[in-house]
């Protein structure tokens, strides 16, 4: 940790913080030339007085001091580099010459180097949480970001609803390794299931269209990006001092590479436990269980302009559905139960709506339901998983619902709050089966 | 309350008990012909017998007794009706002649009526809550909903933002109160600021526009229609039995009205809150002050496609930003301070963006930023209001920030979660500014 400070608003003292807290199995070493010990750390004075050999040097010094820190580090021949320093091309000129030559001087090394303007990195697998962002909750999701604050947003966020992440990367301004790098390496990564991504540019647009297009057939992408309009373009470039390229071309890359895009870090986490949560449905035919008619057209609505398909259940089924459900119930699809406190009968309607292959996925839409919501979830959690086919649920409640939504997480039951954001996430789930069959 | 009910899950009974829970300030009658006493209340064998005059007549029998309930209430000159009771129009011809005997006596009787299929209404003005869907908190956003379910569960959810209802009505299958009628009555209630809608089929389109166009200037309306597709168009038919029109006429009837559109239940309560809450912008000029460029660039994006402009903040105020934030910062629009614990500082940036009347409104946008949350959040709830313009917050964060976010709404300062939801929201209140000044 080159540059570790025992000033507690510098990065140099977060990260620090940061490895410790993350309980990092390996050896940390904070250089600083000035102070004995950081954190109960022995510090030294410069990298050559480590006795040990680096496996990652994190820099975060000033932007003036960062080349004589690099050359420390290949002197001591550091296995990666990561700058978190700021004061690069990001604020002009000056800054962009400086980045030229780090960019040269690491790359002549062969020393791989994430950043500058880096806010960290996250491996899970070593709990080693190098970043300003905070120390995320393990889990399947990898996030590469150029947002360091997003990932530290998004790591509490998802801890919320119990997702959590294997790597993170946020690739500030890229001098040497870039998103096609990272995705190579994320494919080959056992411990991640979903590649999440929060992009303003992409430099070498037609490598990673090819890298991406590999990468998308061995596990999913999700692209969020930013620098859609022209007035966001000019913001991205005081930011990581991106060059800014037309939206439709992004769209086009995207679509062409199977990834998945979203439009805001709310779908990129829904998404992202959709997709680490569920099995993918081996087609597009959507079972809808509703407890009230309108959540039940939402959904259909929403399914349908997802380009999922809402077919009428075949006269068999709806027969034994007449059987069991009210005289005013619907049995076409949506199921529309009508209000019920019988987690029976929601047992039975989700075993003959998944019966015959009809469909191939279910959304349960739910409407308030507070009297009896932990047997009704506990009901939904006991049909899971014996078709083998998706199950998501659309919650609509007050947060007096979250004992039950925490039910259907525990059990890696996706829910969210409206029918909508449901159809989608399970739309999501459908493309992607579908590209990787393709 | 005829077909008032012993049994708690019948609407009979839950009706009545809302009723009491939510303090209703009039006296309740019973009417149930086997029972003396319901929930602590004197029980009625039938309409005749009560000793008062009836304001308003709840009717939850059987579909095939609600004629003979009807005639009772005609009998005794009640001033309103409120019918529970489904079975009609939903269910096929037999309950759509049903429903037509009672449209024409009680039209002919000249007693407004509402549903039948209806899920209650509410009127907080007196504490009534006169129906299954429990007791809103009181406040200024009226709910007109084809589908009952929807009312009760956004209660809840908007209850944990802090958002009430002065009025609700299901207003079921209108045999004869209508969307028309209801939009009338709410332009001239004082209780209400903000008219919301979930409408799966309006009757007679031309006079809505009409009439909606009117009640526009007086008060903003939100309208979530479903049934978009042809799929969701044929699940409202065994819902509420509408017949569908092409979701492209809606579209442009809502347009013509100067009906804000919005796509889910989140987005009509988002949209709600900030009407109810927040001034409106006089022109569409957006401030946005960050704490992280990615964020930044999100909402400008997000603006810019709402609609919105993100000027670049004249020089004048640019050298005093520059004199105050750190040298990474960019202070063009948006104003990144990049991350700061200092709320001096965010107070100063307010003050510097909202002066010379650069722009109409300010987003900030915070990311986690959990450490200062609440002397953050008491920051922005003092620098806002003196210079009339609308401020709203994205608070990209876990729960753990819900602290700062609860200080922020009891201002009345709108928080969301992710600066896209919180620029569309500003977005709302700037076409409805555009749309009465026209």
């Amino acid at each position: 940790m080159i540059g570790a400070s025992t000033d507690q608003l510098k990065t140099g003292y977060v990260i620090l913080r940061n490895l410790i807290n993350g309980g990092f199995r390996g050896s940390i070493y904070p250089v600083n030339p000035k102070a004995s010990e950081i954190l109960g750390l022995k510090t030294y004075k410069s990298v050559d007085e480590i006795p040990n050999q680096i496996d990652l040097a994190i820099i975060a010094v000033a932007a003036r001091n960062v080349i004589s820190a690099i050359d420390d580090c290949i002197r001591a021949k550091v296995g990666g580099i990561v700058i978190i320093s700021a004061g690069f091309r990001e604020t002009g000129q000056i800054g962009t010459e400086l980045e030229e030559e780090i960019s040269e001087r690491v790359k002549s090394s062969g020393i791989r180097t994430i950043g500058p303007n880096s806010a960290g990195i996250v491996n899970s697998s070593v709990n080693m949480c190098a970043t300003i962002e905070g120390t995320p909750m393990k889990g399947p999701v990898a996030l590469l970001s150029q947002s360091g604050a997003l990932g530290g947003a998004t790591f509490g966020w998802a801890e919320d609803v119990g997702l959590g992440f294997s790597k993170f990367a946020s690739i500030g301004n890229m001098c040497d390794v870039n998103f096609n790098d990272l995705l190579e390496y994320l494919a080959q990564d056992p411990e991640t299931k979903v590649i999440t991504m929060y992009v303003e540019s992409i430099g070498d647009g037609n490598r990673f269209v090819a890298v991406a297009k590999n990468v998308s057939l061995v596990k999913p992408i999700l692209a969020y990006k930013v620098g859609r309009t022209g007035a966001g373009q000019r913001a991205t470039l005081s930011h990581t001092g991106s060059l800014a390229t037309s939206d439709n071309i992004y769209d086009g890359a995207f679509r062409q590479a199977k990834i998945i895009r979203v439009y805001d870090a709310e779908e990129l986490l829904d998404y992202a436990y959709a997709l680490t949560h569920q099995p993918l449905p081996k087609g597009g035919r959507v079972g809808i269980l509703t407890d009230a008619g309108g959540p039940g057209v939402a959904a259909t609505d929403a399914c349908t302009l997802s380009g999922l398909e809402v077919p009428e259940l075949p006269d068999s089924i709806q027969t034994k559905l007449k059987q069991i459900l009210p005289p005013f119930a619907s049995t076409k699809n949506p199921v529309d139960m009508t209000f019920s406190l019988n987690s029976k009968l929601y047992q039975d309607c989700i075993d003959l709506i998944l019966s015959e292959n009809a469909v191939d996925a279910l959304i349960i839409t739910i409407t308030s339901h507070l009297e009896v919501q932990q047997e009704l979830a506990n009901t939904i959690v006991a049909s899971f998983g014996s078709g083998g086919k998706p199950f998501l649920v659309s919650w609509t409640a007050s947060r007096a619902a979250d004992p039950a939504r925490g039910i259907l997480r525990r059990r890696g039951i996706p829910v969210y709050s409206t029918p909508e954001k449901t159809a989608r996430a399970l739309a999501c789930l459908a493309r992607y089966s579908r590209s990787v069959h393709e």
